[in-house]
């Protein structure tokens, strides 16, 4: 390996989040009206130039080592992207808690470097789990740009597994790749690019007719922004501390509901939507368990809270009609199962039939290819399949039943694959959970140690107790911020592309 | 299926246990000094005789249909094996509670039916969950009688998995199978009966080994044949509601300890040993890593509670030094992992640390083709090595490293089988675990509800929280029971043998 490539890349990278951090603060302070905006302006415009001259002086430096990186180094770099996007996207946070004249609960917050870290990778990873409180007294400059970490983050994402990772042939993509690349596996770099240009069209005017929806239904013009950026990323950071309760309009709600909807979708579904095969979504297998998970996902929480006293998340209390009940439930499943993380009600105030399903949902996750996180639809199909095979075969053992994903045949090494991915996650999720009831001692229930692990492992934001839908990830101490950090990341990128920097093989020479 | 070839086997199962209870009575008849004892033998008679009634009428009934059992067959008889077994060894504790005139705590649960056979099954899955406390006040006829379901339930089980189930392919068992049954696997039934043999006549004399030695160390000859019986079982029943802690002599306990070791062994280790073939026990992997496994969780217990206040079941305190919290420590954790259940100590009251390894213990559990339950050591150990090629399949796809047992390479489908019973068995826990805790609502923590679902499931007996050490589960609701009974009859049976009766697929005709 070669350190010197991989700094390289890492500075260019710098060099491309200068530039939008630079813009965002030379913007906001051309329309900046007060001092407390004009000082988070500046805070953009100092981080923009810091990481734009450290980049260039990284990028020059390396000049001579720009070779194309190998499959340890692509893998080490998508690592360590997350280490350096997380401290520049974070950097603002800090700069302006430490410059406000205002004693604002965020501005108290963001002073701790380890909230600013941990808002930023929950930002890119797209979690969504905050550290703050009274978020409408941050300045709206940094309302945008928290929002816009989601957006950069789930655009990423969703370039890095449908198009970058499966050429490195990371983890679970293996099948992702079998669907998408189709028959010119041979040539991949111009496929790539041009695969990376249609998705990254696909996702803006997603995110645009959104824009236009919630305007439409008399959102303000800066919050539609701001949450659509969160809702096509499934990240879940709001402008409000009630969330989406602070829109009762059936309009927003109805919208938002849709559009966390599609951002779980495979995004290879929208690609081939766009090249006229609109018929290949519906036949899409895993499209259509997503879409019953959610049905049955909603109706059971339905069914749970039917009667029963519902607290929104904006303080009020309404006893819910079989509307309210459909309409909350609809709300907290797509949110949950999508791993968006936006809320309506309080689901920490739910039955426990509620919180249960709410609980599985948040380990099945989005679709494979989606911003989602989670063990995804396709691998539960999968997983569900194989079981089934596994019975049958212990009465018929000479039956064989080929497993089919869109057409092919699952081999049996993507099986072993498949199980081993599901045992992995689970193991991370045991391993977290463990490590936050170890730090926190006396200070944690089982109910919140096991659901933030769960709601970061598989990037949903809010989980139970504690850290349920109107609490924050403030009081917890800064080792259970760098576990649940950690778990963003392992869950982001999959588990075996971040697990394998933990084995002594990844560095060895050959 | 023809459900009367079905019949006429249970038919015989209850004339064989019929046999055995009616010995236990009229045994108990004649050595009887009081009156209680004599009720209890009474009871014993009488389940006989009926059980031995019945099954005579289903025997003759059915003695045209006495061919040749197919596979689904065989599998359904396994499974209502546990249900007949359950009803007749449960049927004395009910009949003598019913009829004893002593008002003891016994006599007050066992008239309840549910938890005469809750208790059963316990000792039939060598589980070891109680239902009683003042342990000493049930008669002795009926203390050796419950010491006996885990003896004959624990050889069964042995027969079953080393003899039986691999000939007829069921679940993880497979794998055992291409191990044991060697080159001759054409013609089964000599060599199973042959196998069974001498599985019987090892069993016995380990057995018989330590009651010497409980013997020689001071404990009565009843309290060592009833703890020999239930720790070759790996089952947890003890005579005194202190469980080994009314024994403090090193030598009774340390003798338990290297018992509990023997019984979470691979039977078939002791059969190769028996013909000669010693050497094959320590070359064997699963044996080389049970004993790393046992070592380390003792190590780490031990670290865990020195210096703190020990609580020893029998109600006393003693700060740990560094002999006693290495002997508490290595008792625990041999128990625990053994799926055995006897305490010394109140585990439930050690620091967190040492709880969390102990739950870690119980899913792991003792070695394929022991009586030990869990997940089991191999499954554990092919496990983390399919992990580990995954992982470096990320970084080298080309690279091919065939895993390896016992000499022979393990198969792709083998791989599969593996990692999806492991699912299994975590997706078992989980069901059952909620299913608790909606049965139980307020009455219950997560703590407990969850650590009931795994000591059931793998067959242990004491969980944390209200099932703890010290602790029973009489006070659980009828539904909580029932779903408890199933899992350790799913865990005794390595869920794919109970599983299975749940497909559709199963029940229609080829």
């Amino acid at each position: 390996m070669n350190p010197r490539t991989i700094i390289s890349q890492l500075a260019l990278l710098s060099l491309v989040l200068a530039g939008v951090i630079l813009t965002f603060g030379l913007v906001g302070e051309l329309i900046s009206s007060d001092h407390d905006a004009r000082t988070a302006a500046h805070a953009l415009i100092f981080v923009g130039a810091t990481t734009g001259l450290l980049g260039g002086i990284g990028w020059l430096a390396t000049r001579r080592h720009r070779a194309a990186v190998d499959r340890r180094e692509a893998l080490l770099l998508v690592a360590l992207t997350w280490i350096v996007g997380g401290v520049v996207c974070g950097a603002p946070y800090y700069v302006w808690a430490h410059r406000t004249a205002i004693d604002s609960a965020p501005a108290a917050a963001f002073r701790s470097w380890m909230n600013c870290h941990f808002e930023a990778i929950s930002g890119l990873t797209t979690t969504g789990a905050t550290t703050i409180v009274d978020i409408p007294t941050l300045p709206n400059a940094l309302l945008l740009w928290r929002a816009t970490t989601h957006w950069l983050g789930g655009l990423g994402i969703v370039v890095l597994f449908v198009a970058v990772l499966p050429s490195l042939g990371v983890g679970g993509r293996r099948l992702f790749q079998a669907e998408v690349s189709g028959p010119d596996k041979g040539g991949l770099h111009p496929r790539i690019r041009e695969t990376a240009r249609a998705l990254w069209i696909i996702y803006s005017a997603i995110t645009l007719a959104q824009i236009v929806l919630l305007r439409a239904f008399g959102m303000s013009t800066f919050d539609s922004v701001c949450h659509a950026f969160a809702t096509m990323a499934t990240g879940g950071f709001s402008t409000k501390d009630a969330s989406l309760a602070a829109w009762p309009n059936l309009g927003v709600q109805i919208t938002t509901i849709i559009f966390m909807v599609l951002g779980g979708m495979n995004f290879s579904l929208f690609y081939r939507a766009w090249r006229g095969r609109l018929r290949e979504i519906f036949d899409d297998v895993e499209f259509r368990f997503y879409i019953a998970i959610l049905t049955l996902g909603s109706l059971l929480v339905a069914m749970s809270i039917y009667q029963t006293t519902i607290h929104t998340t904006d303080g009020g209390t309404v006893v819910a009609s079989a509307g309210v009940a459909a309409r909350e439930a609809a709300f907290q499943a797509v949110s949950i199962q999508t791993t968006t993380g936006f809320c309506t009600s309080n689901f920490n105030l739910y039955p426990v039939g509620a919180k249960i399903v709410l609980v599985g949902l948040m380990f099945i996750g989005g679709c494979a290819g989606s911003t989602g996180g989670g063990l995804k639809v396709i691998r539960i199909w999968m997983a569900v399949r194989i079981m089934g095979h596994e019975l049958e075969r212990v009465f018929r053992p000479s039956v064989v039943r080929p497993l089919r994903v869109g057409g092919s045949i699952v081999s049996q090494e993507l099986k072993v694959l498949t199980l081993a991915f599901i045992i992995g996650m689970l193991t991370f999720f045991t391993a977290g959970f463990i490590a936050i009831m170890l730090i926190e001692g006396d200070n944690i229930t089982f109910e919140t140690a096991a659901t933030a692990s769960v709601a970061s492992l598989c990037t949903i934001g809010p989980g139970l107790g504690l850290v349920g839908a109107v609490e924050n990830y403030a009081w917890l101490s800064g080792w259970s911020k760098g576990v649940l950090m950690l778990l963003m990341v392992v869950g982001r990128l999959e588990v075996f592309a971040i697990a394998v920097l933990f084995t002594k093989r990844f560095w060895k020479p050959n």
